[in-house]
C-alpha cells in the first residue's frame, strides 16, 4: 500500500475492449500534460519498437525477481508472456508532480486499486451493445460466436463499475475526451495537502 | 435531510468576500447549463430587482413560518433582514434535472452541507491575502482597521475548508472558470445510478 500523497496524480483509464480506451488515453497524453505508463514486458519488441518508450523490454527471470520484490502495481500474464506496470517508476514521475495515465483492462486496474488506493479510476463505456458489436466486428478479426462471447463478458466487466469514480460514455470521442480532461482538472482542484500549505502562507502574511 | 439522488447537482460555491466567487458563478451560468438558486428576502426591493430574479421578495411573517416549515436550505438574518435559500425551489430544479449553483459565504455553505449534503461544495480562495487586501482596498469602502478585521476573519473561514469537496484558487479569473466548470462536467461523470440504467440496458441487447 502506498499511502503517501503525492502531487501528481495517477489515472487509471479501463473499460472494456471497444470503449475506446486507447484512443482516449493518447489524445489526454497529447492535450494534457500527463504522461504515459509504459508496461515492462518479456515478449520480444517488435520491429520500430522502442525500449522505454513502447515498453521496457526485459528477460523473463528479472521479470520474476521483478515480481517478488512487489515490482509491480499490477501484471498479469498473456499467451505466455509477462505484462507488468513497474511501480517504481510511475512513483518517481508522481513524486516529480508529473500525472500519470495508465490504460489498463479491468482486472488490472482492480489489481492496482489494491496496490495505490489514492489512484483516480475511469471506466470507459461504450455508447450500448449494439455500437460495440459494430466497433468489434469493424474490425473483421473475430468470428460471430468469439463476438457473443467478448459482449457477455464485457457485461460481466462492467459489473465492477462501482469501484470506479468515474465512468465516461464514449459515443462521441471528441465528447468523451473532454470530460476525462475535465475529470483530470477538477482532480486537481480537489481539497488536498497542498493547499493547506497555501493556508500557512496566508498566516504569515496577516 | 434529503437523500434523494436527484439528476441534477447542486453546487454551492462559497468563500471569503473579496475571493471571487460572485463573478465565477456569473460566468458559470453563462457558460454552462447550470442555474442560479435565487435566494428569499424580507427586505424591500431596490429600484431595478425583479421579484423571482434577483430575489424573491416576501413579508417576515411569511419568512417566518417558513423557517418553522423547514423551507430554508439555509437562512440568516443580516441588519434586521432575513435572507434564505428556499428548499423546495431548488430541489424542484434538481429533480428536473437541471444543475443549482448557489453562491453562499462560508457559515451558509455549512449549513447548507446540514440541509443538503449530497452538494459539491468549492471554496474560492484568493492567491494570497496580500491579493485579497489589495481587492478589498480597491473597493475604497473601508477602514485599515475594518480590513484588518476582515482578514483574519478570512483566515478563519479559511480553516473550514476541509468540509469543501474541492477548492480553486482564484489569481488568474479565467483559470478559475475553467476550473469551476471541469469541475460540473467532471461530477457528471461520477459513477452513480444513471449509469446502472445505461447497464440495464446493455444487458438488454445482449
Amino acid at each position: 500500500m502506498d499511502k503517501a500523497e503525492h502531487s501528481g496524480k495517477l489515472f487509471i483509464i479501463s473499460g472494456p475492449s471497444g470503449a475506446g480506451k486507447g484512443t482516449i488515453c493518447q489524445r489526454l497524453v497529447e492535450e494534457s500534460k500527463v504522461e504515459i505508463s509504459v508496461s515492462m514486458t518479456t515478449r520480444n519488441p517488435r520491429p520500430g519498437e522502442i525500449d522505454g518508450k513502447s515498453y521496457y523490454f526485459t528477460e523473463r527471470e528479472d521479470f520474476l525477481t521483478e515480481i517478488e520484490k512487489g515490482g509491480f502495481l499490477e501484471y498479469a500474464e498473456v499467451y505466455g508472456n509477462f505484462y507488468g506496470t513497474p511501480r517504481e517508476k510511475v512513483i518517481e514521475k508522481l513524486s516529480n508532480g508529473v500525472d500519470v495515465v495508465l490504460e489498463i483492462d479491468i482486472q488490472g486496474a482492480l489489481k492496482v486499486k489494491e496496490a495505490y488506493p489514492n489512484g483516480i479510476f475511469i471506466f470507459i463505456l461504450p455508447p450500448s451493445m449494439a455500437e460495440l458489436r459494430k466497433r468489434i466486428t469493424g474490425r473483421g478479426s473475430e468470428t460471430e460466436e468469439a463476438i457473443n462471447l467478448r459482449l457477455s463478458q464485457t457485461l460481466k466487466e462492467v459489473s465492477y463499475i462501482d469501484k470506479y469514480d468515474y465512468c465516461v460514455v464514449n459515443g462521441d470521442l471528441e465528447e468523451a475526451v473532454a470530460r476525462v480532461k475535465a475529470i483530470v482538472m477538477a482532480e486537481h482542484s480537489r481539497v488536498s495537502q497542498s493547499i493547506y500549505k497555501l493556508i500557512e502562507k496566508y498566516k504569515e502574511e496577516v
